[in-house]
């Protein structure tokens, strides 16, 4: 399984996403799902992937093809609006290809993507791009996306992030989002990849990865259950008859 | 959609149940999913239902019958073990019944119950029975069990929930598990259940149920999103450079 997500925001855009893809409980194994087709000064353009691994793949390698041998590539197209509609062309290509032979053998072809990013002369975005090739954009009453293993990580989000949050906020509720995740599914594993994007500096703020291992993260994941069961003593009593 | 929860500890049993029902998001109504099959004094016997409706009623209602009909029945089986197989051979009677006519309507048949209880000179224990009447009880180790709507109320209990945690503080875990749901998911709505068990005492302690209008659950909501908020502000500093 995989849990990848984005959050929008006034103030730019931050990204997060885990390593982990198994084939079954027995095959487990580490692969980026983070894929950075930025042009810095121009644009910036990062794609997350969940779902199928060889669909994803094989969309992440005509994507870097094209940026080579066609006009229209990502970083040649005018908008990232323009951008998605093309990712959303290469998935259909890819999934007219394999789906009838994996449908045959019961294969789970779906894949979900995210792709964010900011355009010289527009504002950032962030859409999340559906196996069909279709998608929705993130906007500012629904200012977050996710893929893959969304359950978990979603109450933090709908109780401590919104449009208005800061950049350095919303990294964290990204990052307890995905420890929450971590916590509730072994399917869902570090390294975390965390990319934080300041609005209209066009090329991307910090892009850094976390280890379950690392000091910050012991020390997060540590600070948060204390201040939780802090919090646990401060809510109102429960109203039972003693 | 439903979400029901039972906690299991040294200290006795909590359950929660929220009062949802749904057959499409244009029929939504309201049903109590919490049963009472207790003998006070004697026994503890609760059973908490999540999946097709007319399965789950169909199901209380045999149960129900075989008080009145029958020599074996939940109020004069020997343990709480005896009683989880009885239900599941209820559960199988009425699958058997109405599977076949279900299934080929493509309509889902699958059942989830939550039995909790004690019996004298038993522990209290905590299981769940899946819709083949087949079922597994929690642990020490494994101590909370959840059917329907399992994911978004999940992370807090693997914060902040164990064995060891008393009864008033349990109480609280399931009630922001089960917050955590309604607000993430629509189709899971107050009033919410809550029955707290004392160990040994053989008689239910409490059963209060909270609507989401009501001064506690308010004040629980605002409080905790405020503790997070707070929370967040206590957090190990990211190592971002500036």
């Amino acid at each position: 399984m995989t849990y990848c997500l984005g959050l929008l925001m006034e103030a730019g855009l931050v990204l997060a996403a885990d390593s982990r893809t198994n084939a079954g409980v027995d095959y487990v194994s580490s692969y980026r799902k983070v894929f950075d087709f930025s042009l810095p000064g121009e644009r910036v353009l990062y794609i997350l992937t969940s779902g199928n691994l060889s669909v994803t793949q094989a969309v992440i390698n005509l994507l870097r093809q094209d940026l080579v041998n066609e006009a229209d590539n990502l970083h040649t197209l005018p908008s990232l609006y323009a951008a998605c509609r093309y990712i959303g062309s290469k998935l259909r290509t890819v999934e007219e290809q394999d789906r009838p032979i994996l449908e045959r053998d019961n294969i789970d072809y779906s894949v979900n993507l995210i792709v964010a990013g900011q355009f010289r002369g527009e504002d950032p975005g962030l859409f999340l791009v559906y196996t069909q090739g279709n998608f929705i954009q993130a906007t500012e009453e629904t200012p977050f996306l996710q893929i893959g293993e969304t359950k978990y990580g979603k109450p933090i989000l709908d109780r401590a992030f919104n449009f208005a949050t800061g950049l350095r906020e919303a990294a964290m509720c990204a990052l307890l989002s995905m420890d929450s995740t971590m916590i509730s599914n072994i399917s869902v594993g570090s390294p975390v990849d965390l990319i934080v994007y300041e609005r209209d500096r066009l090329r991307i703020s910090h892009h850094c990865r976390f280890n379950e291992s690392d000091p910050f993260w012991v020390d997060m994941r540590r600070a948060w259950s204390q201040a939780l069961v802090d919090a646990f003593a401060n809510l109102p009593a429960l109203p039972l008859p003693d």
